[in-house]
């Protein structure tokens, strides 16, 4: 099990950064002046975390991105000369915050094309009248233009990244690429499909894994313990070790999901992961809001590097009795990260909500107002949302060396004035809609709210099209059945 | 009391609209052909209600407002030749939804200066820490620019209407006035003032109603039980049947109230308001979270209009055990409406958030995904909210002969598309900063995210040099002390 997350600046309402030269960031004399920059952000104020994981602000900061990576933040309010070429893209950040991107740990992305179609709903009906059913009609090309408008919806927002567990992932995969996002795919399978389900899942992640030049990791993906059956569980922990996979999983979903288990099998769904190897593992477990006091020592046993992701939008509107049990997670050393889970049951693809919502419900949940502060809420956005989608060396920091993963938030609106604490700020007044500009690995993929890869009205136009084909339930055929 | 709220649509998730020609709807040849329109809004979808307050939809709707009020809802794909004049101003709406602008039934405008200044605290202390000790240098020219802020804010966020209850009123007046907003306005009072506070409240309300060419309304604003005595609370009552005037109060705003009253005293809030014979006025009161079972049969026989203001994002931030109880209050016929509390606690003006967060949370609280629908939740932001604010008549629907408050949604983005249930989409995948354009009186006041009657730079500019003195705690005094 890893140590502890460190409990980022739970008690101090300090908006102050670290002055000009804060940890990890370098004064005008360490910028190289022989090689051209790729790209120069200036008079941003610029989130960085120091050595403890604290979260402070840079003023009047420049970020200097070469191949890719975040070469350097510079501190003050100084002209930096970096040296620039023909191709170098600068922009002046002024009045916006420069933050890591946002990741949404856990989504099924083509299914924003089903959004609203199923509402006020329990999961049941959910699951077996509406999206198990219209499934079965799903072609490649209606996955391909969900997953087009998803990574607009998503790069909107300011994500960066998604972690996908679907079907038809490799044309996810191609949107992925085309898009210009970063992504950790997995292909989903059932144990209803036999032996070939999980094959096809290693089969993906083998073949996709460090394209679209190093952007798309992958997972295996099984569906979920009440879906997947215990030889299959064992064998993914068994080719996860065996090929250094991420497992990408639901588990635990709800409590009535931990109840059945138990009343079933005897076990938590938790405990039927720990048996099946998964907890050694790198484990993604979607949701978790079941996770039980008798779990918590089963994932403490853990050797591999387990995180949950959280997805407080979809547990309000199904009225699920419970949420992640952030707090206890957190004492385990267990990264809980940001997620929308598919639209077709959020409704939305707004990781920035889930960071809000995420700290108003745990405040409600645990009774103190006191707890998920700001600055909290933040880590979890940024340095545990990267280690929960496995990627926790390379994004969720603007540190050196780091991937160029950055989104620019306009903090000049009413909305956002005036400044008292801009950790508040961002998380409590400013909104998705406040991306101006959205960087991945280095390269705009949204400037001024303009989305330069993705085409919203063709793809809008296109799903319109085969809308009908797509949400006939006449044949009364499913994918799978709920009933966990 | 009033007959029980109609449950809008509580079973049904379909999209339709009325067809052709709704209720409520003319035909082009209804349309007079002499006068001249002020506005022609064309080709958008209309958000309308029908005889039994059930919404629908109007596709391609022309709307036509001629002094300040809704003329026509035209149905239909229709060209119609609306005659025009050269004041005549012209909105093509393609791809927009037009709805009633929002209501903020309860808010402190003012306070959006002091955001983010207390965070993740319990309520007593971020009143008598911060709040009501920085109040204590509160000049009237920081009432102004944070009601200007405030405006701006909520202008941009489809909020045409606000309840406030605050100081300086006569300084929020004049604000709302130079913004073109529509305001329920209500002068603060506690006992602790002496008489001289409850006549200002009466003075302020009877110099101010029906001014800014009738835009603004006035209420008696008593602060809250715990600070108004009874006999003061007795006093207003007889002034607010009087005068014919709303009466505004903060009241078992949560739980702790309610149960130290009932300590203190032996009654709730709410039987403390009856006492006084406030339930026998028009009330709004604001929060209602502390209402218990016993206060049910004491609301059920009011014989005034009887209202709440519920603003959910506030009772997770500062961990309330409970929340608004809708379920109840409807089963009352009590109207609840949206509201956001200040900012400087809320953190945002979004009455757009509260719309989502009352219908998530309530779901979550009554552990009922069927509860507040979508359509239930645009009730509650249209016809509930006008009510609520004592506007029943005259706003909150998009009918001939009500006033043209109006505000043109952009649903064309990823993140609202596709549409299978456009009250879905509305409320679970819009966001306030969808709004395009804001109209109030006829009169557009925010035409493509454009504000044309406040200059956020400026006000912003001004109001940070203030921002020292005003936040100086040194003097260790405050207005008030929270101690329920």
């Amino acid at each position: 099990m890893t140590s502890p997350e460190p409990t980022p600046d739970a008690t101090t309402n300090s908006s102050a950064g670290y002055g000009a030269h804060p940890p990890g960031t370098k004064t005008p004399a360490d910028v190289p002046t022989d090689v051209p920059a790729d790209l120069i952000i200036t008079r941003c104020t610029a989130l960085v975390h120091d050595d403890h994981e604290q979260i402070g602000f840079v003023e009047d900061a420049t970020i200097v991105v070469r191949g890719g990576r975040i070469e350097s933040v510079i501190a003050g309010p100084v002209d930096v000369d970096v040296p620039a070429a023909e191709h170098t893209v600068r922009i002046d950040a002024r009045g916006q915050v420069a933050m890591p991107g946002l990741v949404n740990c856990h989504t099924h992305a083509p299914m924003v094309t089903l959004r609203g179609i199923a509402e006020d709903l329990p999961i049941e009906e959910w699951f077996n009248d509406f999206a198990w059913p219209i499934e079965s009609n799903l072609q490649e090309k209606d996955v391909e233009l969900g997953a087009r408008l998803a990574c607009a919806e998503m790069i909107r927002g300011g994500v960066t990244c998604f972690a996908d567990h679907y079907f038809s992932m490799d044309t996810v995969a191609a949107v992925t690429a085309e898009s210009g996002m970063r992504a950790n795919l997995g292909q989903a399978f059932f144990s209803s499909q036999g032996a070939e389900g999980r094959e096809q899942s290693l089969e993906f992640a083998l073949r996709h894994r460090d394209t679209a030049d190093g952007r798309i990791t992958t997972s295996l993906a099984p569906h979920a313990p009440y879906t997947v059956e215990d030889a299959d569980l064992a064998a993914t922990a068994r080719l996860a070790r065996e090929h250094g996979l991420l497992v990408h999983i639901h588990a635990s979903e709800n409590r009535d999901q931990a109840d059945t288990s138990l009343a079933r099998h005897g076990r938590t769904p938790i405990e039927v992961l720990a048996d099946a190897g998964l907890l050694d593992t790198d484990l993604l477990i979607a949701h978790g809001t079941g996770i039980m006091e008798r779990d918590l020592p089963v994932l403490a046993r853990a050797t591999g590097r387990i995180a949950v992701a959280s997805a407080p939008r979809g547990y309000l509107k199904f009225a699920w009795p419970t949420t992640t049990p952030v707090r206890a997670l957190r004492e385990l050393g267990i990264p809980v990260g940001l997620a929308t889970d598919g639209a077709a049951s959020n409704s939305s693809l707004d990781v920035w909500e889930s960071m809000a919502l995420t700290a108003l419900v745990q405040k409600f949940t645990e009774s103190d107002p006191r707890l998920l502060t700001s600055r909290q809420a933040l880590h979890h956005a940024t340095l545990q949302s990267a280690r929960a989608v496995g990627l926790g060396e390379e994004i969720g920091s603007l540190a050196p060396g780091r991937r160029a993963d950055i989104i620019l938030v306009d903090v000049s609106g009413p909305h956002t004035q005036p400044v008292h604490d801009l950790a508040a700020t961002l998380v409590h007044s400013a909104r998705a809609g406040d991306v101006r500009t959205t960087i991945v690995d280095g390269r705009v993929i949204m400037r001024d709210r303009e989305l330069l890869t993705l085409d919203v009205p063709a793809i809008v136009r296109e799903m319109n099209e085969r809308m009908p084909a797509l949400i006939d339930r006449s044949h009364g055929k499913r994918i799978q059945d709920y009933d966990t």
